[in-house]
């Protein structure tokens, strides 16, 4: 049986430009699923036959959240299997956040030893995270970090003293703490030294640097944040002071010559972003998401989709057919604006998620996102997609992937890992 | 360290009127959880303390599926683990219906062999349904078997030819088929058999009998159905035809002395049932649930609820506490018609469930449930629940258990079967 690809060889990492269009002739081993019954391909001998295969979108993303719930290296190197053989190429591993910096740093131990839910036990070692990116790469996908600042950065305060804003009761400190603090030299300091390491330890060329959600609150409550505002001539903006902060923030990352992601209230507010940014567009109220497709794109940027693609998000019954129908181009633009949409992402935000309903939730759910994003526009058909989704579950069960059903029925090889 | 337990043995089947009252002095192994932080227990010596724990409702039921989706035994075990740690004491086995037949009866081994989904892989054998009643008794729970009809039947009708009504389409036969067929004598001496050879295999005094959602459209078409229609006076009252049905069953069962359970609908057609009936509320719409416990216990019957317990209608966030907010006697009714309401089951639907996804999605939810048919009418707060059921959940991570997490945070022993 002879199997040829005609794509050259893959030392190196992937990157957005990689080329993933292929052809193959004969068969390939994940391919032939869709040409033959795949418990019985190795008895088959088929006819030559040529594919040419090409994605529509260049970014097909997966993020997990390592934060609200640790998850083991185990259950990220399942999900990356699983990713490949839905042709995701890019892990968006969002790993720190407000409740846990399961990330441990060799510049900043503290960080998680005080951070992390447990600094033994729920924490991701450097080694760790060195075998999740050779994982990923030998499955042609991209791991893009997210170190979410200056908001969700709760559990960075432990371990880094003087970092967060501290919030006022009235005149009083009250205890507590909200984002970091963006009037301090100390501040630009030790965000320079952390991504230093982080742009080391990341080989992508991309980063994803937040920018959601941050909470003025605190900041409004601190007389010193105030009295900056005013010497700034910032007056009563707050989204001035996010944006000096994100402002240099980029430019630190700039200097370690990489690009970024950034979520789309970055762009909302106005900050001054590098020509190459990438905006991802996560809201689904407010502005329409596909409203704000257009204006990113027509700002320039290019802009990646999540809006619609929340998969932790459930609901009764067969929900991945609403994912399925997004069609991300679907928006009032020029073609070169339609050119600056490089893909999307499904997210699975960790508040209600952990390894005991992951995989669950996550397939073949996540797979109607990845054909969305792979396939020519024209495949809309839900009965056909249901077909193949249903099947593809069913191989799903046989690798040992605990897959949950589409609907009523059966699998030959059911799920045997209980 | 001396442990007594009050309540007298049991050897023999629990039944609707077994004491569950408990007197404990000490410790006994499930109870110390709520006294002690329980990884420590057998560390630690208790001064004599005396607890008095008793259940508010008699019937505290848990629904299975395993037509819909086949469920292996082992599921169906470690289901009855979890369910006695939560104080559930009825595990109502939906065992078939349209999808498949898995019950392997001995009387009519056709049923499920062609029947099933796979009559090898996902059957129930008889020593199946054995070793599933012992597991259950054990626990102190008892099993009681669902043969949901005249509808939910088709998966019957490859095994029992004749069974089920052919429908029409105009004059001829469209080859489909519809609800058992209430016209023919075959069919009585059918089911007769049946439900003798069901009534000695669960021994439980209760049998489920289902009677619900009956689709009169393939009754409708059939000429034969329309001319015994008219013989017996029905004119085109089709419940009268599905009470005719009903009637007899119950009956049948009557002779085998046996109770009952039906589906509400069998209530609401005003079938004449047995005094001694229950009455299954599970309808949501049309009438709403409150006002239907009130009317079946209006009507003298006894009540069971689990229309606010569909727990395979799953939302995002914390659904957990709606399902235990839910009063099950706040509706208009005298002492005695509260006094009918013997309890309620947490139901877990087959249509998007199979071995894959049943743990994380039935726990700790369903113990929401288990505490609002255990605890006093009193034991009401939100939070103090989500700590108990927070801290529950991570006892059953400890034993292995798949249960998924309410919200945001970490246990001390993580899920290991990963």
């Amino acid at each position: 049986l002879l199997v040829s690809v005609a794509t050259p060889g893959c030392d190196g990492f992937p990157s957005l430009d990689s080329k993933e269009s292929c052809k193959y002739w004969g068969l390939e081993r994940e391919q032939p699923c869709s040409l033959l019954p795949c418990a019985l391909c190795v008895q088959y001998y088929v006819n030559e036959t040529e594919i040419v295969d090409f994605p529509r979108f260049r970014h097909r993303g997966l993020l997990l959240d390592t934060s609200r719930h640790y998850l083991p290296l185990k259950a990220i190197l399942q999900t990356l299997d699983v990713m490949a053989y839905n042709k995701f190429n890019v892990f968006h591993w969002h790993i720190v956040d407000d409740p846990s910096f399961p990330y441990e740093s060799v510049t900043f131990p503290e960080l998680s030893r005080k951070g992390a839910f447990n600094a033994i036990t729920h924490v991701y070692t450097a080694s760790d995270v060195k075998a999740v990116i050779e994982y990923a790469r030998l499955r042609g996908i991209r791991v893009i970090a997210e170190f979410d600042t200056p908001g969700h950065t709760l559990s960075w305060g432990p371990g880094a003293p003087g970092l967060l804003t501290p919030c006022y009761s009235g005149k009083n400190l009250s205890g507590t703490y909200g984002p970091i603090n963006p009037i301090l030299n100390s501040t630009y300091e030790f965000v320079t030294r952390f991504f230093q390491e982080v742009s080391a330890v990341f080989p992508d060329f991309f980063l994803h640097l937040g920018g959601d959600e941050v909470d003025f609150t605190c900041w409004k409550s601190n007389p010193k944040i105030r009295a900056f505002m005013q010497e700034m001539g910032f007056g009563d903006d707050f989204t001035k002071l996010e944006s000096f902060y994100i402002q240099r923030l980029l430019d630190i990352i700039s200097s370690f010559g990489k690009g970024y992601v950034v979520w789309q209230e970055v762009f909302d507010n106005g900050v001054k972003v590098r020509p190459d940014t990438i905006v991802h567009v996560w809201k689904e109220n407010a502005t329409p998401y596909m409203q704000e497709m257009a204006q990113v794109t027509k700002a320039g940027y290019r802009a990646l989709l999540s809006a619609p693609w929340y998969l932790n998000h459930i609901s009764y019954g067969q929900d991945w057919m609403e994912a399925y129908q997004v069609e991300p181009l679907k928006f009032e633009g020029s073609p070169e604006q339609k050119d600056r949409v490089i893909g999307g992402e499904a997210c699975m935000w960790g508040e209600y998620v952990d390894v005991t309903n992951l995989t669950p939730r996550l397939w073949p759910r996540a797979g109607a996102v990845a054909e969305r994003l792979w396939s020519n526009a024209t495949v809309r058909n839900l009965q056909d997609a249901y077909v193949r989704l249903a099947s593809f579950r069913c191989e799903l069960l046989r690798r040992g992937i605990q897959a949950q059903p589409l609907f009523t029925g059966y699998c030959d090889h059911e799920f045997s890992g209980f």
